[in-house]
């Protein structure tokens, strides 16, 4: 399983890793399937969405934080309960597909790392899985 | 990779694709593996709910519109960022196992197309992956 | 397609299965690939987070229960609309890598069962993909 590095630099923030996948597909030369994106960090997601105007990005980070305010009435003792919930909110994993050794997106679609809980260095695995029809 | 085509009517509605997706299932002739439905939209999302009753989605869809306001202190500025952040929230991707050639569903689930910014032509891509053990 | 069982205690509860998920994948002699957990019920999910201190749920379910009220304006006549919705928050489904024959999670991450609607016996399929390359 291979992985990439995802440095944050603030506490929260969406991090487009969108080229860098774009030359992990290259260099390992995978040509037709899917292919898994797992976070393995319990404070931070992955999502898909446009990458053209960092507005989106924000307002989709401003949203969750009004929804899931940085303190709350939480119990766990860490001081991150909110990025936790909001981990669950955008999920642990995305799956893209890969046609002819690209990442295949649709036009506006960029893939963000989920910062919710930094600035820390993070890491994304990747599987591959080969279209084997 | 297949491709199904969804027309909604109105700025936002979830659309019961579980029909389309099992007629394509049986023309393509997928047998057991993984279906994978990856929506390539910004402002769109999937997902996989009750079908029978019609309040269910109107009800998931209310909560939605009340947690992210169509207006709101937005800065993307084409006026749809309830619809980016309403997607990120439901998911780019949803996954359905296929059994001796059929959507293996539980048996109250189908499969909505949950558009936040129509009316609109979309599409839903379509990867299979076999079951190869 | 292989299932495992989950009986919850209570209405709402995330019900940690990853000691039934590493005990599957064990008798079932997975090697290299992902393994699918799809729930087929509709009123509860599937989410991966920290395992390790039990409030970390507690405030996840709590945070989905202030922002979806058990009670509301549904329109849904059976009184669980609400677990439709958090439902649909937390998603169908999750990936999990497998390695070497192992769950390949993070360091602090448990897979939970989401119970939105108990108590009840419910069922998580299972579907390994196996990596072909």
């Amino acid at each position: 399983m291979q992985r990439i590095t995802v440095q944050s630099t603030i506490r929260k923030e969406f991090v487009d890793i969108t080229e860098q996948l774009r030359q992990e597909v290259r260099d390992a030369g995978w040509q037709n399937g899917v292919l898994l994106l797992f976070n393995p960090h319990t404070t931070a997601g992955l999502t898909i969405n446009e990458g053209a105007d960092p507005d989106v990005r924000r307002d989709i980070l401003a949203a969750l934080t009004r929804l899931v305010p940085d303190d709350g009435d939480y119990h766990h003792a860490e001081g991150n309960s909110d990025a936790h919930i909001k981990a669950s909110l955008t999920g642990s994993s995305v799956l893209v597909p890969i046609q002819a050794g690209r990442l295949a997106l649709g036009r506006w679609q960029s893939v963000f790392f989920c910062e919710y809980d930094g600035p820390r260095t993070r890491h994304v695995w990747l599987q591959f899985i080969a279209d084997t029809q």
